[in-house]
């Protein structure tokens, strides 16, 4: 494993960035945001994530000189249009002005009509918390996951965070997709031919299985608790099409390179005015003492809660450096390089 | 079975409610709650429930006096102390305060220390949407649910409920709670000798079983989604009890009769500000005419979207009558004449 240090490959991605068209501005954001994503163990979501980000500005699914423009606002609520820009961009500009109408407001929404993959979700949790903000957000998806009762992919598997803020950044967040397993986790356990620690879906007879090359063969694919994450899964669509009066997930192209046009939504909450900052605390360490004196099944597995293991590989990847494919790295670095020259010769 | 008319369900439990001492508005509330629950065919949160609620003002747990009062307020969410009343006139009328609170601000939010077990959390779904509003609400629970990792129920089964609004009262309603199965549906099923359609819990030896009577015996049943529902189930608690300021679930007395001071949520989002109703409703029409096209795998059990089964139960119970319990139902005669009668003594 090739590990590099957090800047260099920051820097190095917001040359490539650069290089790829964005505005300098635009360029280090979404670089940041790909670099803390790789930095906090999220590897399928951060740099390996840039080849196919690149196809898609290749091909026109993304646009990454568009700029998102607001639509509707009244009080606490705004629709925004993404213009089929770059989607982490796009989420956290959006999540940031859902945090200052929370701040205006107590509790602010922003439903983003037609933007792209946010990529990691969980990024604008961690955003929203650093501003002492609860906050919840979800994207739809192209269609990957049946319904409860088909074996189409009808719905997508439509990632939901929830953040909860805590003192000194040990904050909760929740970043969590409407199917059991991605297709990425089918296909490593495929790979590496283990079974799944759960049943993930349905083999070709139509039995619930834990062998994830069935599930990647059948395309039928487990929404979490069967008929309950189907259920959340589409009220989550409906809400974000119908809020920013975009595209809902059967609008979306079913092939990955071409799946654009995204509805999303990011409420944030302010809980200053309601109450010290001392007094959220003293609850969330109750609940989370009480959690954590649990005995655990696996002595070896203490019980964790949602974001807990983030901040330890955090601090072991800043520590050791940022692990990463020296595949997706090499051409990274060349993309950074050519851009730096392309530059001087200006 | 029995069945009796709608209106002679209502009567009767507002005489028995008037009879457990509720002031007349709360008693007429109470009882049409209760009523339109066991009419919607959510027979487990209605009229059945009567005699655990008159046990509960018996010892206390619920006082039918209690008047709801605001303790802080700043924009569009505003913090309520529940008094430990009657769980669903509080929750109706903290939801009210969220549509409101929506109409003035875009999106309004209600959290509500101190309070009662709301009944059927669906009601206050189906009161937004009949308003025109998106809303989610939860509730918090005693503890009956191991966290992922744990064989000791140290979560709650915390029902979440989001309603999407369409015209003509065909609305979307999700009503789920983090437990795959409820304590109540895995009883039945013990009962009648069936296995569960889906894993529903651990076994004594700590196995996944469709057993609903092993999941019982070992009291360790299922999040929904493993990992994922025990990670949503943590978060909604601290949400709800950090922003209202009340009790987790982890502070809530393990005997179902004294299980009170629960903490909940109430967001409403008003979308008239943002689209016309018709563009709402387009996106609606497209996104369920979709789902309803996936082929079913049994070709007797259409595809249907959460709430859509509600409607024709409800339409089916008032023009038939509505089922009840006839031991129960002799009970809440009884109570409502012993009220009439008593009114006339004075």
């Amino acid at each position: 494993m090739l590990r590099v240090p957090f800047t260099d490959l920051y820097a190095a991605l917001e040359g490539a960035m650069l290089r790829l068209g964005l505005a300098p501005e635009a360029a280090k954001l979404s670089a940041r945001l790909f670099a803390e994503t790789t930095r906090d163990g999220v590897y399928s979501h951060g740099l390996n994530r840039f080849p196919r980000l690149e196809a898609m500005v290749q091909n026109g699914s993304v646009d990454v000189t568009a700029t998102m423009t607001r639509t509707a606002a009244f009080g606490g609520i705004e629709r925004w249009d993404g213009h089929r820009g770059m989607g982490n961009v796009n989420a956290y500009l959006a999540m940031r002005r859902a945090i200052a109408l929370a701040r205006t407001n107590g509790i602010g929404t922003v439903a983003l009509a037609n933007t792209n993959h946010w990529m990691r979700g969980g990024a604008f949790g961690w955003q929203a918390a650093e501003e002492g903000m609860f906050a919840m957000c979800w994207s739809n998806t192209l269609a990957n996951l049946p319904a409860w009762g088909t074996a189409t992919p009808t719905l997508g598997n439509n990632p939901l965070v929830i953040a909860v803020p805590r003192e000194e950044g040990a904050h909760l967040v929740l970043d969590m997709a409407m199917s059991q397993f991605s297709y990425g986790a089918l296909a490593s356990y495929a790979r590496r031919g283990e079974p799944l620690p759960v049943p993930g879906g349905f083999d070709a007879e139509g039995h619930l299985t834990q062998d994830a090359a069935a599930v990647e063969a059948s395309q039928r694919a487990l929404p979490i608790g069967y008929w309950k994450g189907s259920g959340l899964s589409l009220v989550l669509d409906m809400i974000a099409a119908m809020l920013s009066g975009g595209l809902a997930t059967h609008q979306l192209a079913l092939e990955p390179t071409l799946e654009t046009g995204q509805s999303q939504i990011f409420l944030a909450i302010d809980p200053s005015n309601l109450a010290a900052s001392k007094e959220l605390n003293h609850i969330a360490d109750g609940i989370l003492k009480h959690l954590h004196s649990a005995a655990p099944l696996d002595p070896e597995q203490p019980i964790r809660y949602p974001g807990e293991q983030t901040l330890k590989l955090r601090e072991e990847n800043l520590r050791l450096g940022v692990p990463v494919d020296p595949e997706i790295w090499k051409r990274i670095e060349k993309e950074a390089r050519q851009f730096a020259n392309q530059s001087e010769v200006r």
